[in-house]
């Protein structure tokens, strides 16, 4: 029997200013739960799931499906290495797949790699894919055989050994043979899990590539919602909505949606989908919602556009523009304030991680807005910026920088208050002619 | 036969921006011809008006309803002691009812106090409420068998003797007799008028309170013309819309209305009654219209959101916001530009009144704006600023602060102008493809 | 035979940002082909067109209309005198019409003057025109036989000889003899034509004033783009809406439009005709376009107000306000951005063209701007503003000036961002309620 091991212990500190990649609520489930109902799907019984000790609380909270079965272990030091160590000394010599909580994939993709491992049992099995241009991840070396000779975790762009990346889909032939090495290379949480790997190969496990053509999508920086949002909204086939749902006169809705129970649209409001609208969610007057994840007890106002956006659970907008922006929970926004989604010189948007840049790669991209935050009226939040949890945006501020967890941002008094020298005109009688 | 006096002297000072609170109009009509059609209903013929110099012209202007006649006298020197004397003077040993005309009551408080006056003619009876917070007006200390023993005006808070508040809702027994005692304090602007009733209590008129459950609102603040608005508004039964009024296509009236003649409402837009439209305003297209009151000859323009809102004659709005706003007569406000109505931090929204900050009490309160003031493109004013009349804001402030009577208030000029280093792209072809 | 020389080699320096006036599309065809098709009308069959050097290219890609021959000569230097000179010399004696491509008028004015000379083969023709004020032109003084005695170009005001200001509509007899004139007053670019004429005058030929009443309408500075507009939307009788053109439910069309082929109008917008809208553009979702041009290949967006306005090709707008302004072709603005087209006080809006203060007598106008400006979100531009071609333009600046060419305007950064002393409330649970 081959084990089901789900490392959800990283520790998402490049997803900031959103919280807790795995929990990333789609369609009203955590992440996690879109995992579980996968196993389900493809045969799978019984999962351990590996956390950490600050979301571990959380984690078990994800409501497991019926014909599952969680195991839940907490690692204790950082990195895949002790993740996969402390799921994998309970294993014996038994196999297990691994997979990692923050990669979604399709199920063919574990369907097959299950398969190989039923044809190749002594086997170290690594999915993987072809690649066009330079990823920072692991790339196989392969031996003459198509065998795997050795992981190079992250080589310099230019010194890949090869065109194929792995994922993290990979069937371990033997636990506890893993574990001795990982428990060797414990020290290096960046790529002890590979350098236990090689080790493993070198003495004589026979690794296998799988290239697969799955589509592989993953939540690393917090513009990766919008992509897995995008997975998740082309999932939806046809119109379901809600018989509670409350559809005012003259609202449009074109293409697939899922409009959950209480929820209220209100009239001359546009929806094209596919389009999410979670739980007791209200639609304002004369909004458009296209291509966008609405979460639960929402309320989106009077003339909200929201495109192509991630929004989660408990936001409050009014007159607002939301463009390719992904907004957590408990967000509110003033009337007026945009969240702009293009430079004016049309260039991909570039953005800080960490202290380091990152380009986005996306042309389009508004802001990443963690829970809590307040935005007054009037505001501009440019392409790319990340909002912490908890911070006050004044009205009428030109954000153009990154704001911490729990900041204030206000514009600079400046304003000249004089004696008015003129009276007020009055031309409106003849204005009116021409209404 | 028992008079009555009505007192609309007073100064208004507290009412600023707005001016002449008695003359407030609400469905068109001056808050003191609403005084004039309640006496007609509850039976009384006649009524004198106490006015100042400055107001009296206005007043005097105020239609009578036919089966009133209203005798006119203007008040020599500051507060209610010269206001109740001037009228006074003319009853000889006549009974009289004492009202303010900025207090507004049910029918049935005045009917009442009329039928206790009937059944001991020799009583001094002031109405009054019970309250459970501290209000700053005038309390009842009461004997042993439930008549007033003194009126304590503006204790200090915690030194209360009791939780009776007296209106201005008194039946004098014997004018002739309270017009002596009020010559001796007129000198007390601020209490000699209780002081008058205090003096005819200890030497022998019998007083009695007589406690009401009335809804009782008065004009004292400027935000106070909204509770005075609500109760208008409340008032409407069902949907009232003049024949002449041009309803556009797709055009939703909800809940009670009253749309008076030459009203055009355009296309795409929702009214969402209790609302009052005035004579002749035009209510421009893709607009909501809220729990409020719109004068005369306004126009709201394109995708205007009005919200628990006052507004007064011959405004003209244009895409704006305006939330819980009290805005006079000939206002406009150009596009994008927005009255905010909440703080961010969600706490209830203080002012300044004569020097003195003032909570209002509400979370909920927009802008108070006076007669004549152009506020210019994408403007923000916050919660609770007030605006006095005849003032211009430009383009683009952000108004945190009050303006006093004809002020130009504009932005600093912060912006840089430099050589453009970069060229226009036009990815346009490929956005056109996701629309 | 009379020839017909049409001169269009004009600078169009006081049309800037706007470029090459005579090119400016209406109803997606260049002035000059709106001349081409008049010609045909009143049975002119073949036009010398006079370019200059820089703009002959583009003018000879103009269409002819196949009842029309087009000759296109190059004029040497700069103003009247020389263009006309350029197109003389090949006519010998025959008598010819000069027009100005700029200067539109009704049929009526050509076929009447055409008329005029048919009777009077051999005198020099000068339509005009009676102003009743100043106007910065040429003034004719007149004998007391009615004839013309002399051309006074440009006098200062209060020295008109006459209220009777000539256009340029003027039949010459003999080509022959005014190009020997005008190369004599060659040196004199700005009024040498004039002399010519005078000169002609004074040795013998006979001049007479032809008066119209025609409607005139010229474009020299750019806001006259919008009374040509005017005139061409005024001639739209009907509705003309091409049947491959996508008009969405709860769509309004009022009033006379053309509406080309691949439009498509999205739903809860209204069309208030007089409108064009060009080739293949997409109207957004609650729109409202009034009295408008707007050329091919452009996106409005969603909630956007244009008014009163001339847009060329290939723009992009998104909740704008553009109301009386003229804005060229590949032009983008964010949301909420507006072009402020009323001062506060009403007046008429002045500007600079080439360093002098220009009264535009519009109580209405916006702003006026080139190619390939792009426009951030929430920009306030002022009216009568001008920006150069390729501009851009941050978010939130309030744009007070014009900008030059090729120039980036940006806000200085005015933001404090400090430790948030507050957490975020929500009280909105209870708003909703009031929804």
């Amino acid at each position: 029997m081959i084990h089901t091991i789900l490392l959800a212990g990283g520790e998402s500190t490049r997803f900031w200013p959103l919280k807790q990649k795995n929990l990333t609520r789609f369609f009203g489930k955590p992440l996690l739960m879109w995992h579980y109902e996968q196993f389900v799907r493809i045969g799978i019984k019984h999962v351990t799931v590996v956390a950490n000790k600050e979301s571990i609380r959380d984690i078990q909270k994800v409501p497991v499906p019926k014909k599952l079965t969680v195991d839940m272990v907490s690692q204790e030091g950082k990195g895949q290495v002790h993740a996969v160590f402390a799921a994998g000394t309970h294993f014996g010599e038994d196999p297990a797949l691994i997979l990692n909580a923050s990669d979604i994939y399709e199920d063919t993709l574990l369907k097959e790699i299950l398969d190989s491992q039923k044809k190749n049992p002594e086997a170290l099995i690594m999915a993987c894919v072809r690649v066009t241009s330079y990823f920072p991840g692991g790339y196989l070396k392969l031996k003459e055989d198509g065998s795997i000779e050795e992981i190079i975790e992250k080589p310099k762009e230019g010194k890949e050994p090869s065109d194929i990346v792995n994922l993290v889909v990979d069937i371990i032939p033997n636990m506890k043979k893993l574990c001795v090495q990982l428990k060797t290379y414990k020290r290096f949480p960046d790529d002890g899990y590979e350098r236990a790997l090689n080790k493993l190969i070198k003495i004589g496990t026979k690794a296998y590539p799988l290239q697969t053509f799955s589509q592989w999508l993953y939540l690393k920086y917090p513009w990766h919602t919008l992509s897995v949002m995008d997975a998740c909204l082309s999932s939806i086939q046809g119109q379901h909505i809600d018989p509670s749902a409350e559809i005012g006169n003259h609202v449009l809705i074109k293409g697939p949606v899922i409009i959950e129970k209480g929820v209220k649209i209100n009239e001359f409001t546009k929806i094209v989908g596919p389009v999410y609208i979670g739980e007791g969610t209200i639609i304002g007057n004369n909004n458009i919602i296209r291509h966008s994840h609405i979460g639960s007890q929402c309320v989106t106002g009077f003339g909200t556009d929201i495109t192509r956006s991630y929004i989660g659970d408990y936001c409050w907008f009014h007159s607002n523009y939301i463009g390719d922006s992904v907004i957590s929970s408990d967000v509110s926004m003033g009337a007026g304030s945009v969240l702009a989604n293009l430079r004016l010189d049309e260039s991909p948007i570039s953005t800080r991680v960490k202290e380091e840049g990152v380009n986005t790669k996306r042309v389009k991209l508004g802001a990443m807005i963690g829970t809590g935050v307040r935005i007054g009226v009037n505001v501009s939040v440019m392409p790319g910026v990340k909002i912490g949890k908890n911070s006050f945006i004044g009205a009428g501020v030109v954000l153009g920088e990154d704001m911490k967890d729990c900041m204030y941002c206000r514009a600079t008094p400046t304003v000249i208050i004089s004696q008015n020298l003129k009276k007020p005109e009055n031309k409106r009688d003849e204005f009116k002619k021409n209404l």
